[in-house]
């Protein structure tokens, strides 16, 4: 998409930091790390979000931020890797280009996610949530 | 493993709300939603973390977790999604079990990760932290 910031740094319009590139998937670092060492994972072409994201495409970026959390144990002395995948504003995603961060993280890093993590009423709230799901998979 | 409560959970040993089940992939709901709806998605077999997860294995997670992302806009209604997998303590991974979150997300839902990102000192510590990262793939 000839708007898209990612797309651009694909088609090195824009410069980056490469870390990995094959004829799929581009990683390169994050200029704004949550941690030292973030890298992002995308595809060349245009998806988004992950739901219109092709399975073979998403597989191989999985696989590929694998390589790159390996990686940042190896290299960075990490003793640990979120990574995640956000869709939509709403979950706080920036670039409406598909893209993995992988994060690596330390024991004394000082960084913690907002994990409020919140309770259902009851159990019948939940048990309703899940048959909802269930009937649209 | 004997001591793990998601092979318990895999096994019917613990109850759970499952949303969805294979011959290698359960998914079930997180008692201690970010966000009601937020699901769960593990493979059967034990699995940790995901550096030690065979490629197939992982693959299979994150085309299962794409189903529940849309399933979630589907059914809640989301605006988006997180897909999040934390390995280590030191990532907020409290279950060492490898566990993909998909959280749905509305634009009203009031939840805000702590999304503190900080800056490179100059290019080049930037620059010599991706080439670490080469070197190791």
């Amino acid at each position: 998409m000839s708007d898209c910031i990612f797309c651009k740094i694909a088609a090195k319009e824009i410069p980056a930091t490469i870390v990995y590139e094959d004829g799929d998937v581009l990683v390169f670092m994050d200029i704004g790390p949550i941690i030292k060492g973030h890298a992002l994972v995308i595809p060349k072409k245009h998806y988004d979000p992950v739901t219109q994201t092709p399975d073979d495409v998403l597989a191989k970026l999985h696989l590929v931020a694998k390589r790159i959390a390996q990686a940042q144990m190896n290299a960075l002395g990490a003793d640990g890797v979120n990574i995640m995948q956000n869709n939509g504003t709403a979950a706080g995603q920036e670039v409406p280009h598909i893209h993995i961060h992988v994060i690596p993280r330390f024991s004394d890093d000082g960084h913690h996610w907002n994990w409020n993590a919140k309770k259902y009423d009851d159990f019948d709230e939940m048990a309703e949530l899940a048959g909802k799901l269930r009937k649209h998979l």
